[in-house]
């Protein structure tokens, strides 16, 4: 009787049937592709990770866009109570007294509180209560999502657009490089690169572990190009580019190091289809020779490489 | 003589000896079932556990409650000061002056401070101050306990109800899955699954561990089903659920992952009952077959399965 | 030539002199035995830390004081200025006039402002608006360090106060035992136990680590009793209490566990000094026998033992 | 055909070609001698990066400066308004108004409203709604920046200015030390030191690992000498200083450790040229002896060495 022990099975955790023939597994931005059906994203935690993750000017307007709602919706309310609850108002014109509850409301929301306008009546105190208690908890709130939104420990890598196969020694090897795109500290950076492909006759996914030079370097300061050695161990030994886009294949990059400010461990992934693999190319170097014993990295050098012959697979 | 290193014992931290017979170790939303006495709640560092934790109805219920009950508090020693200290309430009706300094807290303990109402008198004047201080620092614990609400780095796993015995290759496996609920992304999740009897001969309990197929992936963009083959090492070979009942048995599941959003590694339990456990069923596929190159995740088919008929064990 | 490569020393960090004869390395609430000089503790992580680990009463006690302090150095200076530069101050005496000035600070700083007193003169507002500046400011430094004081992942475990020498299977044990005095939970909890005595021939200090019987839980609903087996590769081996308290000896203990709610890894240490380890007792169960299937735990009943007969060590 | 495998290579990721012949790689403060082009440093994560990181003077007169500054740029816009539009400000002198107009700026901005002044046209209305709109969320900014500040775990280690080459048993040793410059605790405290040098052959940078005689200690109470035994498998054995120099030979140091009160892994560089090295020496004690069972410790003395005498290598 067989024993069916867990056998080092590599799966990167898409499974091994594919659903997506002929479209990437993982976006160039890092998310996936893949949409949920029944998960209702109305709840706190994912509002709150939508906010920390939208865009700035995106929040921005959210959040002022929510300031003037909420302020109209008040002075609706005021109004609704009649504007001779509020001092220095005076009766007449709905609508320069809806502008005036909406002042009232501001001054009560923000907690400055001038006076000029004060509430007299006692449903005007009672929601003037409620609404600065309102707005003391939703800037307590805004507090929480703006220091939310700075405390991510995100890594900026940029990965070179294309991976490149290189002579490398008396082989071949495939290079793909990045860059550290923030000014603070990466350390103890490890990557590991797997192959996934479909197999044509089963139909089925396969993945493979792809060795590399060096895995994992104590600092970051500068740029790194990553190498995957073409040995006859490997998967593109022996193979051509074409081979590969019958294959549906695709190079998944998992990078973990530990940032500094924050102190935490952070995580980016990168994907190379193969169309985005260059066959017979090397990149240029991202260093200036320059004097003065300080080293310049030019990262806008990231993508470029030139064409070069291989070495032949024998 | 014998020598007595620690020998690789296999226990969860429930010990050996049994003291509820028939219930449960883990709940299904995975507390542990134990009270402990002699444990003062009463300190900071629970209470501030508590309300990070609670519900937002009830949380909200309750920091409204304590604003309006300090505002009453002090309300009433305004009262015991005299309203004249106060300017603009009128002296007169006992119930319309508790009102009118409780707007007067609420105007201080906010800092909207119109100043219609304003202190005049010393004492109102030494509580006033105290209440705008204690106010302040009020919001200021706010502040902390709701981007302690929000902050929490929380897997929101989902497990099927049932764990399945379905057939798998020429032998049996047990199986159950499980589905990331949130939008943030989980990486480097790693499952380990233990089984718990009681050993009616000893009346001790007993662990097992149960190998896995694959009990790490990278990344879970999808569900994921673990499978642990019964094979002759596996505590299921050759029994049925009738064995396991009579053993009081319970599948204790400990998940562990990297989330993305709060860079953080987040634990998540689970645990199978065997009468939880189906004889002879496989899971229904969550995956829908569309078109357009992106996988579609169906959610709420996690629970669903068809019976099937077992391989035989010999 | 002898290669002297790095042989597994096992030091825990104290080194091999001993500068303290016959007192302690760790006291019993954790802290060092050690007083560092030529360390100014007068830089803001320093401040910070002590702010977040002092007693709340001692916390509330010194924000409310800095309150009290910011606010009469303010009136001072309005004083100064001259009360006719705020509004309401009626001139004359003096004591009247920096109360009434010091009220004025209060609501300034809270940034209540009724309006009752306001600035008029140009220097009273010129410090009135300092002062809501730093106040505003002052206040954002209060919910950093309140935040500070909540979000802090200490376990909070409570070791038996005797270690105890206990008969174990047909040899001995060194026993003791702790348990979690906070409602949350800890995971993956790991010990390990050095013991560290001098040396009276060579006067130095030697560590020796030991072998638990199990180090490593997957939870820890419960108490946990720590096991280390006395065979004869134990320094406790053959040895009697005498022998140690001449050599001075003491045990380490280092705790380390995932704290649940904040998603953090915390630690632990104790120690046992050779008084405080017990020969020839074992512990009386903390959990009691009730129907109804929950576990009862009495941590009251942590330090408790009752006297037993030894094993032979031959 | 040679297996290209990644063999264990040792780099720390400078890479092996030099580009800044003579002067170091990490710098005394444990920066890198590095500049990038190309990385625009004007994205809000190495704003808040920066602001946390800054010294505290300048913390406080950016804080201030933006204050006043935007507080000016209001007081411009309801100068434009008309003062007409505030009450209370008398028409006529064009500085005053502005400077009038700038109270009422910082009494919206902070809150206060103490409502001597107090808007009443509609222009004024808006902005000052705006104005305290900005303000509280500017705190909210600045209450996140703040904590941020607080709550870097930062191992503040100080190291030896100088690695020495010490007689070391019946052969020598290289080296340092360090101290915990900081109240709080460091826990498993692990360092790895290389040595890079340049190979003047290949003129390319190697690495060597220089193994420990203690790599780890559980606590670190007291300070912490690392040693390095010289022994035939070290690239110190056989070679003096000037062999060194003339190689453009640095130590680089990694320490990892736990930080105690924030519960988080933190991490520490330095580095020694050759030019630090000294040949001959050994530390002189931080311990002193004292009576009364506490361990005092003289960080000033961190520095502090004495000339002797090598045991010879053959």
């Amino acid at each position: 009787m067989k024993v069916f022990r867990n056998s080092q099975k590599n799966d990167l955790g898409f499974g091994e049937k594919s659903y997506n023939n002929g479209s990437r597994l993982i976006n160039r931005d890092g998310s996936f592709n893949v949409k949920s059906k029944g998960i209702s994203s109305f709840n706190v935690s994912d509002i709150y990770h939508s906010l920390i993750t939208i865009k700035w000017w995106l929040f921005a307007l959210l959040i002022s866009t929510l300031f003037f709602v909420v302020n109209a919706l008040f002075a609706l309310l005021y109004l609704y109570c009649g504007v001779d609850q509020i001092t220095s108002i005076p009766a007449g014109d709905l609508t320069s007294n809806f502008w005036d509850a909406f002042y009232f409301s501001t001054q009560t929301m923000t907690t400055v509180g001038y006076g000029l306008f004060a509430p007299v009546g006692t449903h005007a105190k009672i929601f003037a209560s409620a609404e600065a208690f309102i707005g003391l908890l939703g800037f307590a709130v805004a507090t929480g999502i703006l220091y939310g939104r700075f405390s991510r420990p995100l890594a900026r890598l940029k990965y070179s657009k294309n991976a490149l196969i290189a002579p490398y020694q008396e082989i071949n090897a495939m290079m793909f490089r990045m860059v550290n795109m923030r000014s603070n500290q990466l350390i103890e950076v490890e990557v590991s690169v797997n192959m996934v492909w479909l197999n044509k006759e089963t139909n089925k996914r396969e993945y493979a572990n792809l060795p590399l030079e060096l895995k994992k370097i104590n600092f970051m300061p500068l740029g790194w190009t990553l190498v995957h050695a073409i040995d006859e161990a490997s998967p593109f030994w022996g193979k051509s580019a074409s081979y590969f886009a019958d294959q549906d294949a695709e190079l998944i990059v998992l990078v973990k190091a530990f940032e500094e400010s924050f102190s935490q461990v952070v995580y980016s992934r990168a994907s190379y289809r193969v169309e985005e693999i260059v066959w017979g190319a090397k990149f240029v170097s991202m260093m200036e020779n320059r004097s003065g014993g300080i080293v310049h990295l030019d990262v806008d050098a990231l993508d470029k490489f030139q064409e070069v012959s291989l070495n032949s697979q024998s």
